[in-house]
């Protein structure tokens, strides 16, 4: 299906801007880009970088073929010219990515504001690159938040994702189910993802299997024959609890056998009540270790109210709204330009303005400091790598200037963006899916509860060292004045 | 990125099972099932059917490769021995699609509890088939659904789908841009959907652009000069009326060497008051001809309630909320059996109980009649093919049964599902993407303005034929009985 080369996934406005930058002599420009998101998802307190590695395996083959530049010679501007010269897709043709990238590694816990990834590039290429890195960014990081939400509210039992069916197209499903593993999901039901990723699968049996007999025992009877090994039923295709009867009527005959009941699944009615009467049942019968696998739209303010109402829940099968997003089905991070400069000369800030405070961009070539003592990740600074935090440094809110954090000579710290391509190059050594997964939880665990909670978190601290600050101030000024000026 | 077979697009559950009617010689049966949703989305009055062709493509392609055999052998039950028994997996290589399908062409209007495909096909097919038919039909039918609310909303103004950056992974995107299309949207920002599809792309340039010169005036000198054809500025980058001061004077120095400003471009700010604003300054200047496109977190309502505030927007892009479905991430499409054979037997009618009314299936193998007088389309009925509708016949609605629909002689009727796959081939010629959008228009256009209200809508009946509404009953009965005796 998607054979297909990649190179057009962008928008048009970049391949008309980048014949712009072209036919104005601009491309020997370089330019600093930095792609952040501004609003916390889920009005939540933290949130989980994902889709770095899938980005840049894009990269990797970022190349027009021959077809993608015959389909842009067919293209007409309004008055039924061609939008395009023969000599810019010449050009476009044979161009490949030369730059610099630096970005937080997945599994990163991250906050508004902060770069994901910083490229430093000629101007038409970084230009080109905005559409594919922001699609393959935003969606996995707010699935991948998601996903450690669940984790949190499941206080450590394990989460299945099951949302195949309902995710946004065939790699809409793949990239929600490899956002989810890293979020904190254990496995999925994606029989592709456990393909392609190495992702554990997991699955039983569905309403139609009990469907296609005549009974519903005579239907368990038969997928205990069937799958000796994998016993789990699907309870409510007419009555949960009499579901949860027949289980234990088949567990028994096979406890006879010496094979096991693995456990039951409910998916339907009140799952706090069915839990509870389950277990109560299958304890009384002896299937102490039978689990108790919980399904229908759940969320991770629903595991919480469920797991506070004493539910007897041990597994969480999660779909709809953990690939999709649920109530927040997109994360708005941005592509903005930061700096620019001729080759060998100094590198010009840039800033975006807006009558938003929250969308004016920050300038120059940033990083991200983590302040850590003792007890853990205490504030985040970003500065200008060209101008790096000096003591005694000062961390401002540059939504509340009044607000100042004096970073103490005794907390340490780390850098969160790594090289992840020199030159056109990818020099990093992706980790493993497991790997990214503990990532996620070393991460979170480095951070106060506070941040963790649903509603009404605690607010990390993550502002500006100072310097930058000012000169960010400084250069809001300088245009706002051309701009009165009406320069 | 996605050349791998995709067979495997499925729950590990549809494959438990599939070895599960293997085992137990239940291979030979046949099955009947529908894929329906349940609830209307953005709780509005209307659905429009999308992602067929999408379907019969992957349905096409429907067979193991030998990669997809060795990926399944590879899988543990819970005490470590293989999940797929060897023999099994050498019926499943040599599997292919034998079934029927029908279903709603794409573009249709439908609605709850009527079946936008109906697959017949051998128990082990129709269940293999499930996960991916459910993955390429429910998010296009989100999307298409959406896509006509904003057309609607926009009453005849174009609609330009900008979502690409917030789309949920590569074809997550061209999957959005495809439905959004079919919906209602004029052309898109996304080059692969233009290149794979032949959908009309759009664009023009963003605000690196205008940032990377040294001032507003200068960036779009140097854009007409570099796109003399196809000259739209992007005004908000420092100051959105300014920016349209800039583009009409630039604009008037075009005029006098015979070239045309297309228009402007609103992404940030006070619609409303600005697209008025500039609209005065535009038609002050001699520019009544240049449109005003508007974008920024557009959705239905927002586009209603700009209208209503006399907005001069001419052009809506819209991201975000269409490509994700905004305030519904998911429609809740599902796949449910509905009758069961032997070869060569008659068919078994077959139901889902559940405690919540809306969650009862219907039975048997179903068909869906639109009734329509000369001011348009009056009620629909689902029937069973095996009992068609006799005269006089009556519409239940199975909510609320007391409300009858007595079906009068004068009225023409269309059925609408048509053969799609017979004996595993596809004998159903799609129509050309443009066809389907005037589907969508012409559809809509029969249907009362009452139902394309966004608040309270109206309506639409849409119900059980009585024979098929009784045969209904008299199964939740049996079944109820069986179900309370202990069977």
């Amino acid at each position: 299906m998607l054979d297909s080369s990649l190179f057009l996934l962008t928008d048009l406005y970049q391949l008309t801007m980048a014949q712009g930058y072209w036919s104005q002599k601009l491309v020997q420009k370089e330019a600093v880009f930095h792609l952040f998101f501004r609003k916390m998802p889920f009005q939540g307190g933290f949130t989980v970088a994902a889709g770095l590695e899938e980005a840049a395996n894009w990269l990797k083959n970022f190349h027009a073929t021959e077809d993608d530049i015959a389909y842009l010679s067919t293209l007409k501007g309004a008055s039924g010219s061609p939008l395009f010269s023969k000599d810019f897709l010449s050009y476009l043709a044979t161009l490949r990515f030369t730059g610099n990238i630096d970005a937080v590694p997945e599994g990163t816990i991250v906050f508004p504001q902060q770069p994901l990834l910083r490229v430093e590039a000629p101007l038409i290429q970084a230009q080109l690159i905005e559409t594919a890195l922001l699609n393959l960014i935003n969606f996995p990081t707010l699935i991948a938040t998601k996903a450690a939400r669940m984790h949190l509210a499941a206080q450590g039992e394990p989460l299945l994702e099951f949302g195949l069916r309902r995710a946004q197209g065939i790699n809409g499903g793949l990239t929600a189910t490899r956002s989810a593993y890293i979020g904190g999901c254990e496995a999925t039901s994606n029989v592709l993802a456990g393909k392609l990723l190495g992702i554990p699968v997991r699955g039983t049996h569905g309403h139609s299997w009990v469907m296609a007999f005549d009974n519903e025992l005579a239907s368990f009877e038969a997928y205990a024959e069937a799958m000796p090994d994998n016993i789990l039923f699907l309870v409510d295709t007419y009555d949960s609890l009499q579901g949860v009867e027949h289980a234990i009527a088949i567990a028994k005959r096979l406890r006879d056998k010496g094979r096991k009941l693995i456990g039951i699944r409910l998916d339907s009615g009140d799952l706090a009540h069915l839990s509870i009467q389950s277990r109560m049942l299958l304890d009384a019968a002896g299937f102490k270790d039978a689990v108790i696998v919980a399904s229908n739209e759940l969320d991770e303010v629903l595991i919480s109210e469920l797991k506070r109402q004493g539910a007897k829940i041990n597994v969480w099968g999660i779909g709809t709204n953990l690939v999709t997003g649920g109530n927040q089905p997109a994360l708005d991070g941005v592509y903005k330009l930061s700096a620019l400069r001729d080759p060998g000369e100094p590198w010009e800030d840039k800033i975006k303005l807006s009558e938003q405070l929250i969308k004016m961009t920050n300038p120059g070539i940033l990083q991200i400091r983590r302040y850590k003592s003792g007890e853990g990740n205490i504030a985040d600074a970003l500065y200008d790598i060209r101008t790096p935090p000096k003591e005694p440094s000062v961390i401002v809110d540059p939504f509340d200037p009044t607000r100042l954090t004096h970073v103490h000579k005794s907390w340490s710290f780390e850098d969160l963006l790594v090289p992840i391509f020199r030159q056109g190059k990818c020099i990093y050594t992706f980790p493993k899916l497991p790997e990214v997964r503990q990532t996620t939880f070393s991460n979170l665990s480095h951070f106060s509860v506070g941040i963790k909670r649903f509603y009404n978190p605690h607010i990390y601290t993550s502002g500006l060292e100072s310097s930058l600050y000012y000169k960010k101030v400084d250069l809001i000024k300088r245009i706002r004045e051309q701009v009165s000026s009406g320069a």
